[in-house]
């Protein structure tokens, strides 16, 4: 039977950290990875197919970012783990004994079965394989009327990209806001205006009734009873945990689906970790548990659950998702971490905020310069950041991490105020008028 | 007599900075910036007069980023400082009054008056006054030779938009690399690199013997014999702190004449404070005196100083500076802060190297993707950070402001290994590559 000191199983952002994280901390161990697909797609470029990349091809993740340091490969199936024995089965019959087992296993694009039509012929969920999106890019060539539901990071994303690429698009969400679970409403407006002015049809506050067609979707029909003309539909309505293959070797999930892990990223079971979009996600400020499953959050996990798989080495443990995002959209780039205005007044923290608009040059006549409006949530007598959300040019997809780890470090208003940044004319805002330095004196003379 | 509740001397970061910091800070105080210029440049704008802008006009820092706040403004030179009397005189013999005193009144090129024809016509130290730039813009429009002595940031800086002007440059630097202070060699090498291709002449390690000409200047000699053409030359061979008025006045100042000040930028005397090119600098890593002389030090300094002009009411101080730097040459872009792994090694640190190289945005492919190069600097068993050093696209601009504050905040390569980050294509390096989190990883396994 083969062995391996570490089996991991999922070859997208998760696993393939933990495969390579943990190979190179312990590099006497051996490794492998077991993933089901031949090739991988970067997951957040998944929209970008569609538009600037138009090709799949080349948004694939290497394989040798696994190979090369020592990471062996298998792709398969694994159906069955076996905790008593230790070993996972493969859909071929093989049978592997692991020391230490992560599960990777990603999740699962919401269907939505309580719309009529769901099932419908041209009705696509987002899947991560790249023979399955190949096929969507392809269809999607001969139509010219596409609805997306959902106005979350990858419904927006498909939108932007499906309109710049010369289809009509209309975009439904039936929260009051695109991009509402990420920012307030100031920078939910700047982007869906951005997305109007390009042509988008934007309808927000607006449940779908049901999906229209024979066998074929044809339009799709809104609340209120407006049928919009559909050649396609494009679903992004969230994702849930994949856990069957836990849940079934007897590993704890949570009532979501998602599979309950320690600090450390350990399972129910003793040498089970797991890590990604399949383990349980808690809040950094609250420890509530919450369904944000991002690749950077995967990420963490994953460089936390590889560096203590053979005893607890490092004290660094993950505290929570602190769900920070970034997107482009247009010419804007968007950012947040933390908690939005809104959430952070309904957790019941009493809060100030700090907000400052400046260019990201200086001088602001600088070729190129963009403005930056930068907003940023304290709370209001320890003055501690618990959020920030950023609209400007590409630099500020650099600034949102600039404010990852201070709310990570629970720095406060008066720190940030006075904080030594490295300035340049030609590539950051002036050193006088610095958006994180500015924010937080707002906030602290408010 | 005129009477200001708060009164500061200097037009330029610290100056304005302080003044409308100290304005937001204490609504109720009047705040008066004397200043002796008309006009105030942007001062780390200057050398993108000679090529990008054309044009002082643009690089001006506009007065209503002053005027705006509620603070007041008078140009003209203060003359003497009467401490006992609390007031100052300016030019015109008017005294004003004042309860707290900032002096921001900045630095001035070093002149090598030890290098024989120092003084020769179209030998240009920088100056700050946009009278003198502007006829140096002039002049140097019927000029097609110019020699820069010194290859630090100005130098090198004048060097690049000079040449990108058509102007034929050599770069006369007497240490082994330009850029030294703030950069390992690698990164060194590599700006040296991109101005050698395209045309600049570079001659480090070599000193400069005499200026000669008859009046103006016709070339410059350098060690060996070497004779250089030249119609002009550019002085960028660093500054010295302005502090006669203080020095006249009975405050404290440093051997190397910089204003003495503790960690609230307080002098040694009672309601006078000082910050930015004139206070003396130390080092956040030993305390040291060091002449790191930089806006965004002046920034902070500033900050800290108008906060607790009345009383101490944040305990946030100034620590020293971590000698935060970024500048663009050509394409890339150069950041770093804290030490280099030469000065950490000389000051006596054990230390260990991370290093990462990667895309800034993912997939590679991407249009418009640059290569980042990260250098880490670790203290050996503690796993501290002391320095990082970037070469890459615009986006290691802020990048590099994460670091900054990681080395404030004393961060581990263990914290900056498992550290939240935004991630996204358009944006970003990958969330499995991103060169923060694996440098760190890189030392952690070393």
């Amino acid at each position: 039977m083969r062995k391996t000191d570490v089996l991991v199983i999922g070859g997208s952002a998760g696993g393939i950290l933990t495969a390579t994280t943990s190979k190179k901390v312990y590099k006497d161990k051996s490794v492998l990875l077991v993933r089901k697909t031949g090739t991988v797609m970067v997951p957040c470029g998944i929209p970008y197919i569609f538009g600037t990349l138009n090709d799949t091809a080349k948004n694939r993740i290497p394989d040798t970012i696994i190979t090369n340091v020592g990471v062996n490969l298998v792709v398969d199936e694994v159906t069955k783990i076996n905790k008593e024995n230790k070993t996972v089965f493969l859909s071929n019959g093989e049978e592997i004994a692991y020391d230490k087992l992560v599960l990777a296993i990603g999740s699962t694009p919401i269907i939505p079965k309580f719309i009529e039509g769901f099932n419908l012929e041209n009705v696509f969920p987002i899947l991560k394989s790249e023979v399955y999106l190949q096929d969507l890019l392809e269809k999607l060539k001969a139509m010219q009327d596409v609805v997306v539901i959902g106005g979350g990071f990858i419904g927006v994303e498909f939108a932007e990209q499906l309109q710049k690429n010369g289809k009509n698009v209309t975009l439904v969400e039936v929260a009051e806001r695109c991009l509402w679970q990420a920012f307030d409403n100031e920078a939910c407006e700047t982007a869906e205006e951005a997305m109007k002015s390009n042509g988008i049809t934007i309808k927000t506050g607006i449940k779908v009734n049901r999906i229209i067609g024979t066998d074929k979707v044809q339009s799709v029909e809104v609340e209120g009873g407006e049928s919009i003309k559909a050649d396609a539909v494009i679903l992004g309505m969230g994702v849930i945990p994949n856990s069957a293959l836990a849940q079934e070797a007897g590993i704890s999930i949570n009532a979501q689906g998602a599979i309950l892990v320690d600090e450390y990223m350990r399972t129910s079971e003793k040498d089970i970790f797991a890590v990604g979009d399949c383990a349980e996600k808690r809040c950094f400020f609250t420890n509530k548990n919450i369904p944000i499953m991002l690749a950077s959050t995967a990420a963490m996990e994953a460089k936390v659950a590889a560096a203590n798989l053979f005893g607890l080495k490092y004290v660094r443990a993950n505290k929570g998702t602190i769900s920070a995002f970034s997107t482009k959209i247009y010419n804007k780039t968007y950012a947040a971490a933390g908690l939005t205005e809104r959430r952070a007044s309904e957790e019941g923290f009493e809060i100030v905020i700090g907000q400052f608009t400046t260019m990201d040059k200086h001088p602001g006549s600088l070729p190129g310069a963009s403005k930056i409006e930068l907003k940023m949530i304290f709370i209001k007598t320890s003055g501690v950041l618990l959020g920030a959300q950023i609209v400007g040019g590409d630099s500020v997809g650099e600034m949102i991490n600039i404010l990852s780890l201070a709310i990570q470090q629970g720095l406060t208003a008066n720190e940030l105020n006075t904080f030594q940044v490295a300035t340049h004319p030609l590539i950051t805002s002036s050193p006088i008028a610095y958006p994180i330095n500015a924010a937080a004196l707002d906030a602290m003379t408010k």
